[in-house]
């Protein structure tokens, strides 16, 4: 998919044809996991495996050697034993091939007694050739962007389908970059593009930093990094782009034990974790060292989530997770506002007689649905008093009373019966619709909790709608602290 | 279940009989979704509905009051406004009932302007009549253990059925006594006991750690803290226990929002953080702020996992995973020691020559599963080098392998097919219990985590066989962080 952008990582991440080195037809290697991600991800371009043995790969005509290709592949991708392959980079140099995606493993991160050249050969040839290539040592590439219309991906990386966004990856791990979802948690973020850098023999996190800060259909950046090699040029194009879009970024280094297996991973040496703090502080860049909060901060900013300040209204119908809500924001610097006098008056006059409406706002048991729903956060929004929203205890009684049903006793003598699911449908998108609304409108952000199975109907149906839930209230907080640093960050760096 | 044990709260826990005020067929009531627990739960023993105009209750046989009830039943459960309460207690009374379970809101917790006496009636009129009360406005208890055979429960809390273990809770919070079990990740933990004490007019959070303390269904005890008003007795309650079982608890107070949101809550007054925080040290209770922490905590402690030392040996076959938890291992003040030459050298002969055998242990991606699930764990454990294990990337291929299978092109041309379910039962089985059993056997706790969903076949089946899974590599550290401490705790105060 164009879109005038001329980054060579465009055309790498765009390719209409690919050759594929590794892959048969009994699924058991990566090679073959690679050519079925192409596969299941419908990718639009041709597919050319080569093989030198079998005729057909999957169902696509194999070639013998990449010279009986009948044109010049885009990209060729590279799975075989490491000793062959500057040869393979030999034969794309004679075939003109201008990229390649190099997966196989064994170069730089040998262990010193078994130490070899094998990377500065293929340095050499790609340098001689003009060749650009990823790896070795990696996942390769996902772009769910490969196409005008969401729903094929060229995708070699990830093992199932992911719904698009403006996320992109670049990840000097893997599984960073590929493995981190496959978890019903993390559909709502989907992903727009991801890069697994492996040892940066040719390109490197830099090179993808550098396209995804031009490229439109990034809108929020992801790293994982182990060792940044052009520090400079880092730390340049953060500070440009950080004012623009949110990056992210897992710094995987800084421990003794840490170096020893970064040591071993991709043959880098790690620095000093003190040096990546300061420089993550000082370009604006989000730290995070945990994968989820990684993931949480993607949706949120996804969707442009950025208080405008630390106040945090906290609405819920139970008096423990308010508690502990309130408690947690204030550990974290946050700010839980006791409510004006005059907002408090307004509140009482609407809330049943035993609820509290200072902040935590608890509503206890007694509850209208729509006053829940939209009514009071959209009181809290007009206020002026909070910056943003957390919302606790947003069940599905509805799939409550459904399981009571399947009870003889209950289904035999129960008034109530089981709820018509599009019903539950309409009933989901009435309540949560105006409320998302007026979160864009008044620029508050709300987050939704639930107790409830992630993956209940009507937990379900508030995640369709485009809440963001979490199941607990643990990770909220920090996840609102992180937000409100960058939104500070953004405000003074405009 | 009788075990010999004269606690009252026993008694409470184990009704032959209970009469229910408050519910109707309707089920749109608290009272009601109480006596549907009551239901779905298969409680054993008899239920007698009072209601002033109905005839039967979901099938029950109802009672205009209690005094036509023609038996007295072992405990009341009371769901009704708060002005009404007074005077089923005195009929509770002249029936000569001896415990109350009272749900309703609306007593202490009422805000200043609406101060009611109402407490103070019940309390003189449970003290005259030699009556103990559970509440008010809590959420009512649950017993997986009131038969022989695991399958009934007293239960009028909580929503679904669960498994059955000795981790019982005594919570200031019904939502942490019951709400926090609705999720696929802590159907592996299940429930023994809960308690939710309410206000504490009559029964506290004391009296359950009194119970708790010599109750042999009760191995690890949960409690979520706002205020304890017998300080006194609670320390020394603690530390008689704590040597013997584990205590966790989260302590919801100490900021100024959290005090706000309590006073209202239950009424009580919190008190500063520091003094609960030196108070739950002193006496080895194990304190987390994090509700899904307090779930894994227990869960490990269920299975009795508390290493005898901090070093971790992390083995993985992605090189991210494991320098992130080796990271935040040594952050956490844990040790990830590398491995000793002779070990290095034992292992070198049997992993891929692009392995790492240091610590983390990175097999990388060529892996043969007996290798990975048994003997690599059992070399760790026999070492005497490492005192709890991680193992990232136990991988469901065949899973991958059976959605490739979904595509039409791969189902047609791929050489591998479906796997056969039962065939891959048998192989989780005979890859997890080796290691399961040589953990007990050289008291190494091992941590399992996986990239894929965790309700995906293969994480389903380890689960099955009994390891602890995690989805992504965040909370295990903590987690073992804590289980070290308490640990040495336990080892310091035999």
């Amino acid at each position: 998919m164009s879109t005038g952008i001329t980054h060579f990582l465009h055309e790498i991440l765009n390719p209409k044809s690919v050759a594929i080195y590794g892959a048969n037809n009994s699924g058991a290697s990566l090679a073959c996991i690679q050519l079925m991600n192409l596969i299941i991800s419908d990718y639009p371009g041709k597919i050319y495996p080569i093989h030198l043995k079998l005729d057909s790969i999957m169902g696509f005509p194999a070639y013998r050697t990449l010279d009986e290709v009948p044109e010049v592949p885009d990209v060729v991708i590279i799975v075989l034993p490491p000793r062959i392959v500057p040869q393979i980079f030999k034969e794309c140099a004679e075939k003109g091939v201008k990229y390649i995606i190099l997966i196989s493993g064994g170069f730089r991160e040998l262990t010193s007694d078994r130490k070899n050249d094998l990377t500065e050969q293929i340095i050499k040839i790609a340098k001689d050739h003009g060749i650009r290539f990823i790896g070795p040592n990696c996942l390769g590439v996902f772009n769910n962007w490969i196409t005008e219309e969401e729903g094929k991906a060229f995708n070699i990386s990830i093992w199932e389908r992911l719904k698009r966004n403006k996320f992109s990856i670049a990840s000097q791990s893997g599984t960073l970059s590929s493995h981190i979802f496959f978890d019903p948690e993390n559909l709502d973020l989907g992903l727009g593009k991801s890069i697994s850098v492996g040892n940066e023999a040719n390109i490197d996190i830099v090179d993808c930093l550098e396209y995804f800060k031009d490229d439109e259909q990034t809108k929020v950046i992801g790293l994982y990094i182990e060792e940044i090699k052009r520090g400079r040029k880092f730390l340049e194009l953060a500070k440009e782009i950080t004012p623009k879009k949110p990056v992210i970024a897992i710094y995987g280094g800084g421990s003794e034990a840490g170096n020893r297996a970064l040591t071993s991973h991709t043959g880098s040496m790690a620095g000093d974790k003190r040096i990546y703090k300061a420089v993550f502080k000082e370009t604006g860049i989000i730290e995070t060292s945990k994968v989820q909060e990684f993931l949480d901060l993607a949706l949120a900013l996804t969707k442009g989530y950025l208080p405008r300040g630390k106040r945090i209204g906290i609405i819920t119908n139970s008096g423990g997770p308010g508690t502990m809500l309130a408690n947690t924001a204030e550990s974290e610097g946050l700010i839980v506002p006791e409510l004006s006098e005059q907002l408090q008056q307004e509140l009482k006059e609407m809330l049943p007689p035993i609820a509290s409406f200072k902040n935590p706002i608890d509503v206890t048991f007694d509850m209208n649905l729509p006053y829940y729903y939209i009514t009071l956060p959209e009181i809290l929004m007009k206020s002026g008093e909070v910056d943003v929203l957390i919302q606790y205890g947003v069940v599905g009684f509805q799939d409550v009373m459904d399981k009571y049903l399947e009870h003889e006793r209950i289904a035999q003598h129960a008034e109530f019966k089981k709820q018509d699911p599009e019903k539950s449908d309409e009933l989901a998108k009435s309540l949560l619709q105006p409320t998302l609304k007026n979160a864009e409108k008044y620029s508050i952000p709300i987050f939704y909790i639930s107790p409830q199975n992630f993956n209940s109907p009507w937990s379900s149906r508030l995640r369709q709608n485009g809440a963001i839930l979490f199941k607990l209230w643990d990770r909220p907080i920090p996840l609102i602290k992180k937000l409100c640093e960058y939104s500070e960050f953004k405000q003074t760096h405009a």
